[in-house]
């Protein structure tokens, strides 16, 4: 397992955490299986989507507010619910083939760590399998 | 794979299953990899979040509620075209990395088996991967 | 890891791809594991639900519909920021069971390839994770 550092800057964002896991997987030495990246906060979230464009980021952030206010009449008093939702639609992990030794990804798609609940100092952690056979 | 069985007492309710993960984790002896736990229903799902205050569960079960009310215009005549959309939006599956032998959970997160046409018995799968190379 | 292609006949839509994926996890020639299903693209999605009654697909679209309106306060620009988001919520794998050599779904289970930007050309990816000890 490879522990990355995350640093958030706001309540909501998107950090494109690609090159780190890019990284693990070189690290790794495997030529072909799946790159697990796994966030163990629960007010965060890791997801793939188009790195090429903010405003998709942005469009994506917007409508998860909409869906999960800040403000609601949730029950948890800690003034971050709506976080602790958000990364349960996220999800808080992502799968991704490693194939020739490299980070599988499609043509537009970056990972990113999704903060629900900064500014903070995070981290998040890859796990490389095997997919060779013996 | 381990199969573990789950009783829901409710119709929408999250029931904490971190003790069995990481039972099916110990017998694997494995000291590096990933625990997939896996629902082969499809009214239910799997998803990590905190387990400290139940509050958190009742927002998270709330909002799901909210978002996707147990009656609308739906077209399947089951009367639970809710459940169905509820688990699409959670998920069947979690990834959690093991480290040293234990499930590598984050210190707020559990593992909870989400019901959202019970009450019922359920089951679930946890399939142990080795990330050591040989 | 296996590729394979689908073809979308409309903008939204779900198209069964659990035989491909059988395929797959026959041709690995492993018997305990897991089997992912991947997709390269960021205005799509991989989900597994109920295969029976195709209302429940037809459910499941109309609310991601609802949820997430094709046209809205967007950012991006292409007309297709619902289809991002869509992906977002949906995710791009899933990890499914393999035992005695097959996928190991639950009785009405099925997994679909999610188009939200179609009809197009797509693929997926498929890589199957041994889980046997040495």
């Amino acid at each position: 397992m490879r522990r990355f550092e995350v640093e958030t800057k706001t309540r909501n964002c998107m950090v494109d955490i690609t090159a780190q896991v890019a990284k693990a997987v070189s690290e790794s030495e495997i030529s072909e299986g799946i790159a697990i990246v796994y966030v163990p906060h629960t007010t965060a979230g890791i997801m793939i989507n188009e790195g090429a464009d903010p405003d998709v980021q942005r469009d994506i952030l917007d409508k998860l507010s909409k869906l999960v206010p800040l403000s609601a009449d949730y029950l948890h008093t800690e003034g971050n619910a709506d976080a602790h939702i958000k990364s349960a639609l996220v999800g808080e992990s992502v799968a991704v083939p490693i194939s020739s030794g490299r980070l599988s990804l499609g043509t537009w798609q970056k990972i990113f760590f999704c903060e629900f609940d900064g500014p903070r100092r995070r981290h998040f952690d890859v796990v490389c399998l095997n997919a060779d056979r013996q």
